[in-house]
């Protein structure tokens, strides 16, 4: 047996999320039947990050075991010619048959996009979320400092969580033009964490909440507490990080 | 009566075009459906320069009349909660009566993506036409300048014309990672004539046509002789020129 690894790139606008749901379209369930169309085989896939309905990935990671013998690129071509255009291996690799794409995954990076200008814009309208009202982005980036290093995040998922202890590696919010995007990097993130977090933040950037008023959130650990959770069509899983480069590993 | 000019943004993914067709939608429909549910009249809109089915616009210019004595903002706002999401108004002006956004245009500006990485992107493949072969770009832009200036483009357009001269203004490729995107301003253009030309430089990109080869296509003045036409997601109409800025036209 051998361990594929693929890197994969997504518009989730049309599927119910990563994960394998009966009677709904899931990135799953693409990806499983182009294998089985390949292979004749039954191939079950596992994600780094599950990402939920209507999120796009740029660098999702999922693996799959397979007793053929095909070298990475000939998944990679195969697996593009059959799986839907929404959905794409940007990369394939074997890796050594220990390896877990989640379990060993060191940190999930997320982007949030929001579209700030003065009209609904069409060409972006997939990938971001539209804010028309003028937004403090230096009090959306104070409120970020918040967020930094390891804490209970309760308050940032719709229900509890047994573990809900994550940590943020990184979180700001970058403006170019009137776009803003809020980038994160955590060890890994809650159920709905990063579109709640920006909902917070907009209420920050709004002067509706105090930059400081986030980290009032975490002490309180309530779940649903912070923020409304954002549509999810600006949210974009970026990357995942493991210890070595996945071509290593 | 007022005449009133709206700069358009739109995704065309989802129309057959600008101009009004029976039993297809297209852009010119729903604006005037927008302007029949805002005022109960029939209004009749006109376009600077009337795109294809499934071309995009980041800067397309409108005009109507109208009895009614709403301040521009008013119509913005007004189009906007009545157009669809895949079209919007990003401004609106009063204009003087004799302004004709057709006649009165100097220029139009168009860009066609061209997704050159080493995988199909789904994430570009809504605004973008993939190309996995390598290209070379330097040939291409020589290949450009072949079109700088006045010439007849019957080569360019798919059937015969009564007035094919045309005037490019500019004409140029440019790289930006693996996104390589023709831009092309000229006094109007022919039915194709940009998907024509994109496809012929595609093919001085691939090395199968020299980068003088474009000027024996323009001498040929044989319709349809320039390459294959490329699909429309690629392109995209920027803007369109006036002697003077829309606010003061």
């Amino acid at each position: 047996m051998s361990k594929i690894v693929l890197l994969l790139e997504y518009d989730g606008t049309c599927y119910h999320g990563f994960q394998f749901q009966a009677n709904a379209s899931t990135i799953q369930a693409e990806l499983e039947r182009a294998l089985h169309r390949i292979t004749g085989r039954v191939i079950r896939v596992i994600a780094a990050s599950r990402t939920d309905a209507g999120v796009h990935a740029k660098g999702q990671v999922v693996s799959f075991r397979t007793d053929l013998d095909y070298p990475p690129q000939v998944w990679q071509r195969a697996l593009n010619s059959y799986l839907p255009r929404d959905i794409s291996v940007r990369k394939a690799h074997r890796v050594e048959d220990e390896f877990h794409v989640q379990k060993q995954a060191v940190s999930r990076e997320y982007c949030y996009a929001i579209w700030n200008g003065p009209y609904p814009s069409p060409l972006r309208a997939r990938f971001s979320y539209y804010v028309p009202h003028p937004l403090d982005v230096e009090a959306m980036n104070r409120a970020c400092s918040c967020l930094l290093g390891e804490h209970d995040f309760s308050s940032f998922s719709p229900l509890p969580h047994p573990r809900p202890v994550r940590k943020v590696f990184r979180a700001e919010v970058r403006e170019k033009g009137r776009m803003a995007c809020f980038r994160v990097e955590a060890s890994s993130f809650l159920p709905h964490q990063v579109r709640h977090t920006v909902g917070a933040l907009l209420q920050v950037g709004r002067g509706k909440r105090k930059p400081e008023g986030l980290a009032e959130l975490l002490r309180a650990r309530t779940p649903g507490l912070a923020g409304p959770a954002l549509s999810p069509q600006g949210l974009c899983l970026l990357r995942v990080n493991y210890p070595r480069p996945l071509e290593e590993a």
